[in-house]
Parts: structure tokens; sequence; C-alpha cells
């Protein structure tokens, strides 16, 4: 979770910080007392898969806090260096060991109170030799009527998969945006 | 643009912090020597609309740097406390000083050199009552024949504009991901 005013210190020359507007701007910012450095804080993309098999979609229990043994979509936070649909591969191998193809941006949810938009990927499995990753203490494939509904990890994730079963009921995919209050 | 290992001081103590890979990561993190705090860097958003009036666009001739006087659509960085289209309907009033209603997420693009993700928001125009605000010139509405395609700032101002004439010829608008190089 992002916490406001969490910047005491200037990441460049390590003097104290001070929440001010600065001139040409409307809100506060962490600004350096000693070398005049403003620090911005801003939201950060989740970005993952929706990973399906034949019926069936892909999950993994897990192994880390927080939400430790409940399940969830392979996700995780994008790095530098990649783009989402990169990143969102690169969890799917991390958290499921699982090899999939990406078929376009599925989900966009906005979740303002911990400062993040999470992406999720619909996402088609090329086998089912998937092998969960150190953060995660099983992958599962579930038939819809088979979802442990009530551990799902994120409400994040359980849009996206009612998204997916309403829309497979429908025979049509579209794009999903949400903002989880 | 994001500077790789930037970071040399730790915003919890300021402490002197070290590029080192923790024990349960797959890579080097800015961290603290003294607190052991762990700093992330990871990609931002860049959120706007592309504002339509009957067969016009709307852009912003940019009054600041980077690319000073080129035109742009209204777009800036995402901020924490508000959603995606929440974040593009307020840049699109602080820079062009629009009154729109957003119609759907319209265009993401990737631009993994500067460690940004850009969300543009297809935007239907309420009145034609707008006013560029301080970081703008002036802001303009043109038809396709008139757009100044050789004096647009950014690459995904004019990707996102590539799209929408080309959807519009074609009579349907869908969403588009692309990776800027």
């Amino acid at each position: 979770m992002f916490t406001p005013r969490s910047i005491k210190h200037c990441r460049a020359c390590g003097g104290v910080v001070r929440y001010a507007t600065p001139a040409d701007d409307n809100r506060d910012r962490a600004t350096c007392t000693v070398c005049t450095t403003i620090h911005y804080e801003n939201p950060l993309n989740v970005v993952g898969t929706l990973p399906v098999w034949e019926d069936k979609v892909l999950l993994c229990r897990r192994a880390i806090e927080p939400r430790r043994g409940l399940w969830t979509l392979p996700a995780g936070f994008m790095e530098l260096g990649e783009t989402t649909e990169e990143g969102a591969l690169r969890e799917t191998v991390e958290e499921a060991g699982a090899r999939v193809e990406l078929e376009g941006l599925y989900s966009l949810l906005n979740v303002v109170r911990v400062g993040q938009v999470h992406l999720f990927y619909r996402a088609r499995m090329l086998d089912t030799d998937f092998v969960p990753g150190p953060e995660s203490l099983e992958a599962r494939l579930f038939a819809e009527s088979e979802v442990p509904w009530d551990e799902i990890a994120f409400r994040t994730t359980k849009r996206t998969l009612e998204f997916y079963f309403a829309d497979r009921r429908e025979g049509r995919y579209a794009f999903h945006a949400a903002d989880i209050a």
C-alpha cells in the first residue's frame, strides 16, 4: 500500500525533505531542503495474465504475504525495462511456470486506495506443463464450477475472472475497465 | 526519462544506498546500507485524452520543455489518489481547459526507454469553450487535413492520432496497443 508523505530524505543527497507545493505545481511534493530536488510519487502498475486451457483457468496459491494461502492470477509489479506485455509474461513464468501466448489486454482495474493500476491480459496456455514458482504454493487449473470464489486473494483477480466467465457465456470477449473502491 | 541506479540515499533514513539483489529477488534494488529498506523503481503512467469535436481533434501547443512549441494531446503523469480516467480528465482540464466526456480507453503505448506507459481515452468534447492552461501556449481544433504532423511533440500522441483517423475512415473504433522503440 502506498503511504502518502513517506519520503523523509532526499534520494540524491540524503538531505531532509519537506512536503510543499512547488511554484509551478498544484500539489505538495517531497522537496529536498538541501539540494531542492523534487521527488514525485505516482501509482504503479501490476501486470498479469488470465491463462486459459480448454474450459479451465490457471490460478496460483500464494506462498507469500499478503494473502498467503489464497488463490490469484499470476501478476506482479511491472519493472523498468519491460513493456506491460513482457511484464505480464514474466510474471506468468515466475509465479506459475506457464507458457502462454497473449491474446490482448483484457482488464484495467484502478485500485486508488493503494495507488495501483492492475492490467490483465487474456492468455492461451500452450501446454499444461506448468510449475509453480517460489512465490506460489501450487498452481492448478479450475473449471468455472471449481473456482474457489471465497478464497481469491485480490478483488482485481476476482473481477477479472467474473468478466471472463460472463464473456464466455456470451461468446465474446471485450476489454473491461473497473475501479476497485 | 528514468535514470537507472539513480538512488543514492535512503528515503527513510538518509543512509547510503547500495544496488544489490535481495535474497528473495532476481534483480538489483537500491538497498539502504543502514536501515536495509529496499527502494523499488517502476514505470510510470502518463494519462490523457483524444478530445473530439465534430470532425476535429483538440491539440495543445506545449509551453514547457520537453518539446516546447510542439503540439500534443492533453496528457500528463497519473497522480496518487486518482484513477486513470480521473487523471486523464484532470490533464484535459489543466492543459486544454476542455470539458469532455470519456468514451473508453483507446490506446496503451509502452515507452520502455523512458519507463512510461501512456494511456489515452477517446473523449467527446461537450463544447468548444476550451482555454489553454499555463503549460500550453495555445489549444486548437484540427481537421485531419490540418494536423501539423511534423510538429507533434511525442510519438505516443502521433500514433494515437494515426489510430484515430484510420479507425474513423473504417467507421469503427477499437482499442489499440503499441510499443514505442
